[in-house]
Protein backbone atom coordinates (compact mmCIF):
# COMPACT_ATOMS: atom_id res chain seq x y z
CA UNK A 1 0.00 0.00 0.00
CA UNK A 2 1.04 3.34 -0.76
CA UNK A 3 0.53 6.46 1.04
CA UNK A 4 0.22 9.14 -1.58
CA UNK A 5 -1.36 12.32 0.34
CA UNK A 6 1.15 14.99 0.25
CA UNK A 7 1.65 16.29 3.95
CA UNK A 8 3.42 20.11 4.63
CA UNK A 9 4.51 21.40 7.62
CA UNK A 10 5.41 24.81 8.69
CA UNK A 11 8.05 25.57 11.26
CA UNK A 12 7.84 28.39 13.94
CA UNK A 13 11.20 30.14 15.65
CA UNK A 14 9.82 31.91 18.70
CA UNK A 15 12.80 34.20 19.75
CA UNK A 16 13.85 37.56 20.02
CA UNK A 17 17.49 36.37 20.00
CA UNK A 18 17.81 34.85 15.98
CA UNK A 19 15.67 38.27 15.15
CA UNK A 20 18.48 39.57 16.80
CA UNK A 21 20.77 38.10 14.86
CA UNK A 22 22.46 37.00 18.36
CA UNK A 23 22.02 33.54 17.60
CA UNK A 24 22.03 31.33 14.52
CA UNK A 25 18.56 29.05 14.02
CA UNK A 26 20.45 25.75 13.09
CA UNK A 27 16.79 23.98 14.13
CA UNK A 28 15.18 24.72 11.36
CA UNK A 29 17.74 22.87 8.96
CA UNK A 30 17.47 20.16 11.35
CA UNK A 31 13.73 19.76 11.52
CA UNK A 32 13.21 20.11 7.82
CA UNK A 33 16.03 17.19 7.28
CA UNK A 34 14.16 15.10 9.80
CA UNK A 35 10.63 16.02 8.63
CA UNK A 36 11.74 15.05 4.70
CA UNK A 37 12.80 11.88 5.42
CA UNK A 38 9.49 10.81 7.40
CA UNK A 39 7.40 12.27 4.20
CA UNK A 40 6.78 15.81 5.76
CA UNK A 41 7.78 18.44 3.11
CA UNK A 42 8.42 22.52 5.14
CA UNK A 43 5.98 24.79 3.59
CA UNK A 44 6.94 27.83 4.94
CA UNK A 45 9.33 28.88 8.38
CA UNK A 46 8.67 31.66 10.19
CA UNK A 47 10.94 33.30 12.62
CA UNK A 48 9.48 35.94 14.98
CA UNK A 49 9.49 37.84 18.23
CA UNK A 50 8.47 37.11 22.64
CA UNK A 51 5.54 38.59 22.23
CA UNK A 52 1.70 36.70 22.82
CA UNK A 53 -0.01 38.46 20.10
CA UNK A 54 2.16 37.77 17.73
CA UNK A 55 3.03 34.00 18.79
CA UNK A 56 -1.53 33.43 19.09
CA UNK A 57 -1.74 35.12 15.48
CA UNK A 58 0.91 33.59 13.52
CA UNK A 59 -0.04 30.04 15.27
CA UNK A 60 -3.94 30.01 14.30
CA UNK A 61 -2.63 30.96 10.95
CA UNK A 62 -0.43 28.22 10.39
CA UNK A 63 -1.99 25.45 12.01
CA UNK A 64 -4.83 25.90 10.11
CA UNK A 65 -2.78 26.06 6.65
CA UNK A 66 -1.01 23.13 6.92
CA UNK A 67 -0.85 19.62 8.29
CA UNK A 68 1.23 19.98 11.35
CA UNK A 69 3.04 23.28 13.04
CA UNK A 70 6.72 23.00 14.85
CA UNK A 71 7.49 25.85 16.94
CA UNK A 72 10.95 26.10 19.04
CA UNK A 73 11.89 27.97 21.50
CA UNK A 74 10.31 29.98 24.44
CA UNK A 75 9.43 26.76 26.83
CA UNK A 76 11.93 27.47 29.47
CA UNK A 77 11.55 29.02 32.87
CA UNK A 78 12.47 32.81 32.49
CA UNK A 79 9.38 35.69 31.86
CA UNK A 80 10.84 35.91 28.16
CA UNK A 81 9.45 32.36 27.69
CA UNK A 82 5.50 32.64 26.71
CA UNK A 83 5.19 30.23 24.03
CA UNK A 84 3.15 27.75 26.27
CA UNK A 85 0.66 30.28 27.47
CA UNK A 86 0.55 31.60 24.24
CA UNK A 87 -0.92 28.21 22.69
CA UNK A 88 -3.35 27.72 25.65
CA UNK A 89 -4.39 30.71 24.64
CA UNK A 90 -4.51 30.52 20.90
CA UNK A 91 -6.53 27.32 21.29
CA UNK A 92 -8.66 28.81 23.74
CA UNK A 93 -7.61 26.21 26.72
CA UNK A 94 -6.52 26.38 30.22
CA UNK A 95 -3.03 27.65 30.85
CA UNK A 96 -2.21 25.22 33.97
CA UNK A 97 0.10 22.79 36.14
CA UNK A 98 0.09 19.57 34.00
CA UNK A 99 -0.25 16.83 36.69
CA UNK A 100 2.69 14.09 34.46
CA UNK A 101 4.81 16.71 33.91
CA UNK A 102 5.00 18.14 37.52
CA UNK A 103 5.94 14.44 38.35
CA UNK A 104 8.80 14.40 36.01
CA UNK A 105 10.65 17.07 36.90
CA UNK A 106 9.87 16.19 40.47
CA UNK A 107 11.19 13.00 40.57
CA UNK A 108 14.05 14.75 37.77
CA UNK A 109 15.46 17.24 40.52
CA UNK A 110 17.54 16.54 43.58
CA UNK A 111 14.54 17.32 46.77
CA UNK A 112 14.41 20.67 47.11
CA UNK A 113 15.80 21.50 43.69
CA UNK A 114 12.48 21.85 41.50
CA UNK A 115 11.80 25.77 42.91
CA UNK A 116 9.30 27.99 41.27
CA UNK A 117 11.01 29.17 38.59
CA UNK A 118 11.12 25.39 37.20
CA UNK A 119 7.58 24.76 38.30
CA UNK A 120 7.09 27.44 35.37
CA UNK A 121 7.95 24.53 32.52
CA UNK A 122 5.39 22.36 33.92
CA UNK A 123 2.55 25.21 33.10
CA UNK A 124 1.29 23.84 29.94
CA UNK A 125 -2.21 24.07 27.67
CA UNK A 126 -4.85 21.62 29.49
CA UNK A 127 -4.99 18.28 28.38
CA UNK A 128 -1.22 18.64 26.45
CA UNK A 129 0.76 15.87 25.21
CA UNK A 130 3.87 15.57 26.52
CA UNK A 131 6.58 14.93 24.10
CA UNK A 132 9.64 13.82 25.88
CA UNK A 133 12.93 15.21 27.21
CA UNK A 134 15.95 12.93 27.56
CA UNK A 135 18.30 15.32 27.90
CA UNK A 136 17.44 17.78 30.81
CA UNK A 137 13.80 16.62 31.96
CA UNK A 138 12.02 19.45 30.67
CA UNK A 139 9.22 17.91 28.80
CA UNK A 140 7.93 19.88 25.09
CA UNK A 141 4.06 19.41 24.44
CA UNK A 142 1.75 18.61 21.75
CA UNK A 143 -1.73 20.21 21.41
CA UNK A 144 -3.72 18.26 18.09
CA UNK A 145 -1.13 19.38 15.06
CA UNK A 146 1.23 22.29 17.04
CA UNK A 147 4.23 20.33 18.57
CA UNK A 148 6.10 22.72 20.65
CA UNK A 149 10.14 22.48 21.16
CA UNK A 150 12.85 23.63 23.01
CA UNK A 151 15.02 26.29 21.22
CA UNK A 152 18.61 24.78 22.29
CA UNK A 153 19.26 22.79 19.69
CA UNK A 154 20.74 19.62 21.03
CA UNK A 155 17.98 19.18 23.30
CA UNK A 156 15.14 19.96 20.35
CA UNK A 157 17.20 16.84 18.79
CA UNK A 158 17.04 14.69 21.80
CA UNK A 159 13.34 14.51 21.39
CA UNK A 160 12.43 14.51 17.94
CA UNK A 161 12.82 10.49 18.29
CA UNK A 162 9.71 10.56 21.00
CA UNK A 163 7.51 12.64 18.32
CA UNK A 164 8.28 10.10 15.36
CA UNK A 165 5.11 8.43 15.50
CA UNK A 166 2.80 10.48 16.06
CA UNK A 167 3.11 12.66 12.50
CA UNK A 168 1.77 10.95 10.09
CA UNK A 169 4.05 11.74 6.98
CA UNK A 170 3.57 10.95 2.95
CA UNK A 171 6.10 9.09 1.26
CA UNK A 172 9.72 10.26 1.85
CA UNK A 173 11.16 13.09 0.11
CA UNK A 174 13.88 12.01 -1.66
CA UNK A 175 16.83 13.80 -3.09
CA UNK A 176 19.68 13.35 -5.52
CA UNK A 177 22.92 15.68 -5.89
CA UNK A 178 24.86 15.99 -9.07
CA UNK A 179 28.15 18.22 -8.53
CA UNK A 180 29.93 19.51 -11.84
CA UNK A 181 32.86 21.51 -12.38
CA UNK A 182 30.84 24.79 -14.20
CA UNK A 183 29.06 27.77 -13.45
CA UNK A 184 25.53 28.19 -13.41
CA UNK A 185 25.28 30.48 -16.71
CA UNK A 186 26.72 27.33 -18.77
CA UNK A 187 23.53 24.83 -17.99
CA UNK A 188 21.11 27.52 -17.12
CA UNK A 189 19.36 27.03 -20.20
CA UNK A 190 19.53 22.91 -20.37
CA UNK A 191 18.45 22.48 -16.71
CA UNK A 192 15.25 24.88 -17.75
CA UNK A 193 14.34 22.63 -20.41
CA UNK A 194 14.82 19.46 -17.91
CA UNK A 195 12.53 21.36 -15.70
CA UNK A 196 10.18 22.09 -18.04
CA UNK A 197 10.12 18.47 -19.04
CA UNK A 198 9.91 16.85 -15.05
CA UNK A 199 7.44 19.24 -13.71
CA UNK A 200 7.29 16.66 -10.63
CA UNK A 201 10.78 16.92 -9.96
CA UNK A 202 12.02 20.23 -7.95
CA UNK A 203 15.24 20.64 -9.48
CA UNK A 204 17.83 23.44 -7.64
CA UNK A 205 20.90 24.62 -9.04
CA UNK A 206 23.60 25.83 -6.22
CA UNK A 207 27.08 27.52 -7.20
CA UNK A 208 29.29 26.26 -4.79
CA UNK A 209 33.22 27.39 -3.50
CA UNK A 210 35.34 24.36 -2.56
CA UNK A 211 39.25 23.56 -2.13
CA UNK A 212 39.48 27.22 -4.19
CA UNK A 213 37.73 25.76 -7.26
CA UNK A 214 33.76 26.80 -8.08
CA UNK A 215 31.12 24.59 -8.60
CA UNK A 216 27.53 23.64 -9.40
CA UNK A 217 25.31 21.15 -7.39
CA UNK A 218 22.02 20.45 -9.15
CA UNK A 219 19.47 18.83 -6.50
CA UNK A 220 16.73 17.02 -7.36
CA UNK A 221 13.83 16.37 -5.06
CA UNK A 222 10.47 14.05 -5.30
CA UNK A 223 8.76 11.21 -3.31
CA UNK A 224 9.01 9.55 -6.82
CA UNK A 225 12.56 7.70 -7.54
CA UNK A 226 11.55 6.60 -10.74
CA UNK A 227 10.87 10.14 -11.89
CA UNK A 228 14.37 11.24 -10.27
CA UNK A 229 15.91 8.78 -12.40
CA UNK A 230 14.35 9.80 -15.37
CA UNK A 231 15.20 13.34 -15.08
CA UNK A 232 19.04 12.41 -14.11
CA UNK A 233 19.50 10.67 -17.02
CA UNK A 234 18.17 14.00 -19.12
CA UNK A 235 20.84 15.60 -17.24
CA UNK A 236 23.81 13.39 -17.23
CA UNK A 237 22.87 13.15 -21.67
CA UNK A 238 23.53 17.66 -21.68
CA UNK A 239 26.47 17.17 -19.29
CA UNK A 240 27.85 14.36 -21.50
CA UNK A 241 27.62 16.57 -24.42
CA UNK A 242 28.88 19.59 -22.93
CA UNK A 243 31.54 17.64 -21.50
CA UNK A 244 31.34 18.85 -18.25
CA UNK A 245 33.63 17.76 -15.20
CA UNK A 246 31.35 15.49 -12.74
CA UNK A 247 32.89 15.96 -9.47
CA UNK A 248 32.48 14.56 -5.85
CA UNK A 249 30.92 17.03 -3.50
CA UNK B 1 19.10 66.26 16.57
CA UNK B 2 17.78 62.90 18.12
CA UNK B 3 15.64 60.51 15.51
CA UNK B 4 13.33 59.46 17.50
CA UNK B 5 11.18 57.17 15.23
CA UNK B 6 11.27 53.59 15.40
CA UNK B 7 12.24 51.86 12.05
CA UNK B 8 11.63 47.95 11.59
CA UNK B 9 12.22 45.64 8.41
CA UNK B 10 11.24 41.96 7.56
CA UNK B 11 13.85 39.50 6.12
CA UNK B 12 12.32 37.64 3.05
CA UNK B 13 14.32 34.49 2.21
CA UNK B 14 13.36 32.96 -0.56
CA UNK B 15 14.73 29.52 -1.57
CA UNK B 16 13.86 25.16 -1.65
CA UNK B 17 17.63 24.42 -0.33
CA UNK B 18 16.95 26.23 2.90
CA UNK B 19 13.11 24.72 3.45
CA UNK B 20 14.48 21.46 2.94
CA UNK B 21 17.42 21.84 5.29
CA UNK B 22 19.71 21.05 3.05
CA UNK B 23 21.60 24.46 3.14
CA UNK B 24 22.00 26.51 6.52
CA UNK B 25 20.54 29.81 6.52
CA UNK B 26 23.43 32.48 7.70
CA UNK B 27 21.68 35.81 6.16
CA UNK B 28 19.11 36.30 8.82
CA UNK B 29 22.15 36.82 11.48
CA UNK B 30 24.36 38.74 9.05
CA UNK B 31 21.46 40.83 8.07
CA UNK B 32 20.00 41.64 11.41
CA UNK B 33 23.36 42.32 13.22
CA UNK B 34 23.96 45.21 10.24
CA UNK B 35 20.51 46.32 10.41
CA UNK B 36 20.92 46.67 14.44
CA UNK B 37 23.75 48.60 14.03
CA UNK B 38 21.80 51.34 11.87
CA UNK B 39 18.66 51.50 13.45
CA UNK B 40 16.35 48.88 12.06
CA UNK B 41 14.79 46.22 14.06
CA UNK B 42 13.94 43.38 12.20
CA UNK B 43 10.53 42.56 12.74
CA UNK B 44 10.14 39.12 11.11
CA UNK B 45 11.55 36.48 8.87
CA UNK B 46 9.75 34.61 6.28
CA UNK B 47 11.67 31.82 4.22
CA UNK B 48 9.63 30.60 1.55
CA UNK B 49 9.81 28.86 -1.29
CA UNK B 50 10.65 29.65 -5.28
CA UNK B 51 7.12 29.74 -6.01
CA UNK B 52 5.83 32.80 -7.58
CA UNK B 53 2.52 33.33 -6.46
CA UNK B 54 4.17 32.97 -3.01
CA UNK B 55 7.35 35.12 -3.30
CA UNK B 56 4.23 38.21 -4.61
CA UNK B 57 1.88 37.70 -2.31
CA UNK B 58 4.56 37.21 0.24
CA UNK B 59 6.00 40.38 -0.84
CA UNK B 60 3.28 42.39 -1.15
CA UNK B 61 1.91 41.63 2.26
CA UNK B 62 5.28 42.40 3.97
CA UNK B 63 5.99 45.50 2.31
CA UNK B 64 3.02 47.68 3.63
CA UNK B 65 3.62 46.53 6.75
CA UNK B 66 7.19 46.93 7.15
CA UNK B 67 9.15 50.10 6.86
CA UNK B 68 11.50 48.15 4.94
CA UNK B 69 11.83 44.52 3.19
CA UNK B 70 15.30 42.60 2.32
CA UNK B 71 14.71 39.70 0.04
CA UNK B 72 17.67 37.25 -0.24
CA UNK B 73 18.26 34.62 -3.24
CA UNK B 74 16.99 33.81 -6.79
CA UNK B 75 18.75 36.46 -8.34
CA UNK B 76 21.09 34.26 -10.35
CA UNK B 77 20.70 32.72 -14.30
CA UNK B 78 19.40 29.19 -13.55
CA UNK B 79 15.32 28.97 -13.87
CA UNK B 80 14.82 28.51 -9.95
CA UNK B 81 16.16 32.36 -9.83
CA UNK B 82 12.68 33.96 -10.08
CA UNK B 83 13.21 36.80 -7.61
CA UNK B 84 13.16 39.28 -10.05
CA UNK B 85 9.87 38.79 -12.28
CA UNK B 86 8.48 38.14 -9.05
CA UNK B 87 8.96 41.56 -7.56
CA UNK B 88 8.04 43.38 -10.88
CA UNK B 89 4.53 41.27 -11.19
CA UNK B 90 4.04 42.19 -6.63
CA UNK B 91 4.78 46.16 -7.91
CA UNK B 92 2.62 45.55 -11.63
CA UNK B 93 6.09 46.45 -13.34
CA UNK B 94 7.40 45.77 -16.15
CA UNK B 95 10.33 43.21 -16.63
CA UNK B 96 12.94 44.25 -18.63
CA UNK B 97 16.41 44.01 -19.36
CA UNK B 98 18.57 47.36 -17.28
CA UNK B 99 20.78 48.91 -19.29
CA UNK B 100 23.17 49.87 -16.22
CA UNK B 101 23.65 46.27 -15.59
CA UNK B 102 23.45 45.03 -18.82
CA UNK B 103 26.92 47.41 -19.04
CA UNK B 104 27.99 46.23 -15.83
CA UNK B 105 28.49 42.95 -16.57
CA UNK B 106 29.36 43.36 -19.96
CA UNK B 107 32.23 44.84 -18.99
CA UNK B 108 32.67 42.57 -15.98
CA UNK B 109 33.14 39.35 -18.10
CA UNK B 110 35.33 38.49 -21.17
CA UNK B 111 34.35 38.90 -24.74
CA UNK B 112 31.70 36.19 -25.31
CA UNK B 113 31.58 35.10 -22.08
CA UNK B 114 28.15 37.18 -21.28
CA UNK B 115 26.21 34.10 -22.74
CA UNK B 116 22.31 34.23 -22.34
CA UNK B 117 22.51 32.29 -19.17
CA UNK B 118 24.04 35.02 -17.56
CA UNK B 119 22.35 37.81 -19.29
CA UNK B 120 19.17 36.61 -17.22
CA UNK B 121 20.86 38.59 -14.60
CA UNK B 122 20.11 42.08 -15.76
CA UNK B 123 16.00 41.24 -16.61
CA UNK B 124 14.70 43.64 -13.34
CA UNK B 125 11.76 45.39 -12.19
CA UNK B 126 11.62 48.91 -15.05
CA UNK B 127 13.40 51.48 -13.18
CA UNK B 128 14.92 49.18 -10.83
CA UNK B 129 17.97 50.85 -8.33
CA UNK B 130 21.10 48.68 -9.00
CA UNK B 131 22.81 47.27 -5.54
CA UNK B 132 26.21 46.98 -6.49
CA UNK B 133 28.28 43.82 -6.23
CA UNK B 134 32.23 44.04 -6.08
CA UNK B 135 32.54 40.36 -5.55
CA UNK B 136 31.24 38.55 -8.47
CA UNK B 137 29.49 41.30 -10.81
CA UNK B 138 25.93 40.67 -10.81
CA UNK B 139 23.91 44.01 -9.44
CA UNK B 140 21.36 43.39 -6.57
CA UNK B 141 18.48 45.85 -6.99
CA UNK B 142 15.83 47.97 -5.22
CA UNK B 143 12.74 49.13 -5.86
CA UNK B 144 10.88 51.82 -3.75
CA UNK B 145 11.44 49.78 0.17
CA UNK B 146 12.49 46.36 -1.28
CA UNK B 147 15.93 45.08 -1.34
CA UNK B 148 16.64 42.22 -3.23
CA UNK B 149 20.29 40.74 -2.31
CA UNK B 150 21.56 37.50 -3.36
CA UNK B 151 21.63 34.02 -1.19
CA UNK B 152 25.50 33.69 -1.31
CA UNK B 153 26.54 34.95 2.05
CA UNK B 154 30.02 36.42 1.14
CA UNK B 155 28.66 38.15 -1.63
CA UNK B 156 25.53 39.45 0.71
CA UNK B 157 28.10 40.35 2.70
CA UNK B 158 30.08 42.40 0.30
CA UNK B 159 27.09 44.41 -0.76
CA UNK B 160 25.60 45.49 2.23
CA UNK B 161 28.13 48.73 2.05
CA UNK B 162 26.53 49.62 -0.92
CA UNK B 163 23.22 50.17 0.58
CA UNK B 164 23.47 51.97 4.05
CA UNK B 165 22.93 55.31 2.79
CA UNK B 166 19.60 53.93 1.22
CA UNK B 167 18.77 52.67 4.55
CA UNK B 168 17.10 55.79 6.89
CA UNK B 169 17.50 54.46 10.31
CA UNK B 170 16.62 55.22 13.78
CA UNK B 171 19.02 55.00 16.96
CA UNK B 172 21.13 52.15 16.80
CA UNK B 173 19.83 49.54 19.55
CA UNK B 174 22.36 49.06 22.02
CA UNK B 175 22.86 45.42 23.76
CA UNK B 176 24.15 44.76 26.95
CA UNK B 177 25.07 41.33 28.05
CA UNK B 178 25.72 39.92 31.81
CA UNK B 179 26.86 36.21 31.46
CA UNK B 180 26.17 34.17 34.54
CA UNK B 181 27.67 30.81 36.58
CA UNK B 182 23.89 30.03 37.08
CA UNK B 183 21.01 28.46 35.86
CA UNK B 184 17.68 30.13 34.77
CA UNK B 185 15.93 29.11 37.15
CA UNK B 186 17.39 30.68 40.02
CA UNK B 187 17.15 34.12 38.23
CA UNK B 188 14.08 33.50 36.92
CA UNK B 189 11.80 35.33 39.61
CA UNK B 190 14.48 38.37 40.08
CA UNK B 191 14.54 39.24 36.55
CA UNK B 192 10.83 39.03 36.06
CA UNK B 193 10.68 41.71 38.29
CA UNK B 194 13.61 43.97 36.71
CA UNK B 195 11.62 43.18 33.36
CA UNK B 196 8.26 44.47 34.89
CA UNK B 197 10.06 47.82 35.51
CA UNK B 198 11.54 48.19 32.75
CA UNK B 199 9.17 47.53 30.49
CA UNK B 200 11.21 49.75 27.33
CA UNK B 201 14.01 47.27 27.55
CA UNK B 202 13.94 44.09 26.20
CA UNK B 203 15.47 41.33 28.32
CA UNK B 204 16.05 37.96 27.25
CA UNK B 205 17.63 34.78 29.25
CA UNK B 206 20.02 32.80 27.31
CA UNK B 207 21.34 29.09 28.69
CA UNK B 208 25.01 28.29 27.34
CA UNK B 209 27.15 25.53 27.83
CA UNK B 210 30.74 26.64 27.45
CA UNK B 211 33.63 25.07 28.18
CA UNK B 212 31.85 22.19 29.72
CA UNK B 213 29.89 24.30 32.15
CA UNK B 214 26.42 25.69 32.54
CA UNK B 215 25.80 29.31 32.70
CA UNK B 216 23.19 32.22 31.64
CA UNK B 217 23.21 35.16 29.46
CA UNK B 218 21.16 37.91 30.33
CA UNK B 219 20.94 40.16 27.19
CA UNK B 220 19.49 43.79 27.47
CA UNK B 221 18.39 45.76 24.39
CA UNK B 222 16.99 49.19 23.37
CA UNK B 223 17.73 52.05 21.85
CA UNK B 224 18.39 54.00 24.92
CA UNK B 225 21.74 53.97 27.23
CA UNK B 226 20.83 55.12 30.33
CA UNK B 227 17.70 52.50 30.14
CA UNK B 228 20.16 49.88 29.49
CA UNK B 229 22.50 50.97 32.58
CA UNK B 230 19.64 51.46 34.79
CA UNK B 231 18.32 47.90 33.84
CA UNK B 232 22.02 46.79 34.73
CA UNK B 233 22.33 48.31 37.72
CA UNK B 234 19.02 46.58 38.98
CA UNK B 235 20.17 42.82 37.56
CA UNK B 236 23.73 43.78 39.14
CA UNK B 237 21.69 44.35 42.41
CA UNK B 238 19.94 40.64 42.56
CA UNK B 239 23.83 38.91 41.52
CA UNK B 240 25.14 40.21 44.33
CA UNK B 241 22.57 39.40 46.95
CA UNK B 242 22.45 36.12 45.29
CA UNK B 243 25.74 35.67 45.45
CA UNK B 244 26.04 34.48 41.65
CA UNK B 245 29.61 34.72 40.06
CA UNK B 246 29.66 36.58 36.49
CA UNK B 247 31.78 34.93 33.84
CA UNK B 248 33.56 36.35 30.79
CA UNK B 249 31.37 35.32 27.73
Amino acid sequence: MTKNTKVNAAILIIGNEILSGRTQDTNTSTLAIWLNSIGVKVNEVRIISDTEKTIVDTLNLLRKTNDYVFTTGGIGPTHDDITAQSVSKAFGLKYEIHKEAFKILEAYYDPGEFNEGRQKMVMMPENANLILNPTSGAPGFSVENVFCLPGVPSILKSMLGGIKNKILGGDPILSHTISLRTVESEIANSLTKVQDQNKDVEIGSYPFFHAGKLGVSIVLRSENKSKIDSCNSQILEFIKQKKIEIVDR
